[in-house]
């Protein structure tokens, strides 16, 4: 039976892909993917490429990077409309997500907007934040530890609050808020206890050291910061 | 240069190893695995079963189910300094972990004990609730949302707090504190918005259904549960 799969393709080494995101790419009919700027392929595709079988019907779709939510809402449905058409018509559809379907991703919305109309299937990917703690070998959460994970453009209240109660906290896209957050850090001398990456397992990647920094510094979009509170000995 | 690796082999599925887990089994010369009961292969040895290739030598080796912290220490520190002398005579040396090596996972005390003798790779691995987010298809975070991800055995009003602040919560290895966190969320009038799964992605995955429940159930011990606090519609 025909599907709309939406497949996590990890952080950005293809490495990372699972066995089942490459097997569910070789099932697929039709790909579709967001057109990126200058026409490239998007980071996802790029990371999935050597995967994707050169037979595909690749559709390019724009996606719109705007803060309007009715005009992104209205793009969206369009494209959920194309692919519940391929799956009615006997079609294995995929949709890529850089990290995983399941965390902040416009799949997300797709699949709300089809999912009392076809099947569904979502693969896993690894999420950006479980790399990051890979790379830098730092676990996200022992014993009975928690684990937080927040957008910086949350708001600050809520994201200092967050912060205060929780034991190990990642904060995704840095970028947007880092001089505010930069300056409640140091104001709660967590600066030491914090670690920047940026571009995690890309060509790109980044480790930021804080020490250095004074908040004013222009961090790459996919930054991210892992504060641990607790020593590692308990 | 001989390395220790920490492999994920994620949540119970063969097929949601990465690729570099794999390439990564075929590199080592040895692998440890904790002895489970009745001397039979531990859970994550049987997932990653097929990949393993016949030759590597198995060094089966006792890890204590103990809360007796300091006899589970000084048996690690053991098994630690055997990895340790495996990894200067040039071998290559694995210990897989379910899940993720960076999520509650016994190789970030391995790691801890070693990481100034000898170099040490981490190898990413799907964490269950990234899986149990698949299964549901419910998005584990949107927009500017949080997610906090906490065992069931922290202290109750730890549980009860991020419970509060979340919006979306994932509650790790529920059964050990089930009663206690049903009343709560019954109290809260969270139960309509709590999911439970067990098990997920292995042959004995169930997903249960909380309005058929009354607090008393015996869950099994590899049982999950995400809370949903925000609407999907913003």
């Amino acid at each position: 039976m025909s599907k709309l799969f939406g497949i996590g393709v990890g952080p950005g080494d293809p490495q990372l892909l699972t066995v089942k995101a490459i097997e569910t790419i070789k099932l697929l009919d039709v790909l579709y993917t967001p057109t990126a700027r200058n026409n490239k392929p998007s980071t996802a595709f790029r990371i999935a490429d050597q995967y994707i079988p050169k037979e595909i019907d690749v559709k390019k779709r724009k996606f719109p990077m705007t803060n309007n939510w009715h005009e992104k809402r209205k793009s969206w449905n369009l494209i959920a409309q194309e692919m519940v058409t391929d799956v009615k018509q006997g079609k294995n559809v995929g949709f890529l997500t850089l990290g995983d379907p399941s965390v902040y991703s416009t799949f997300s919305y797709i699949q709300e907007l089809v999912d009392d109309q076809i099947k569904i299937e979502i693969i896993a990917g690894i999420s950006s934040f479980s790399q990051i703690a890979a790379i830098s070998k730092m676990p996200l959460m022992l014993d009975d530890e928690s684990l937080i994970v927040v957008p910086a453009n949350t708001k600050q209240v809520h994201l200092e609050q967050l912060i205060e109660i929780g034991e190990n906290i990642v904060v995704m896209k840095v970028a947007i808020n880092y001089p505010k957050l930069f300056a409640f850090l140091k104001d709660s001398a967590l600066l030491d206890q914090a670690y920047l990456i940026s571009n995690a397992s890309m060509e790109t990647e980044q480790v930021i050291n804080l020490q250095d920094c004074d908040g004013t510094e222009d961090l790459p979009y996919f930054t991210t910061m892992l504060i641990k509170k607790e020593g590692k000995d308990k």
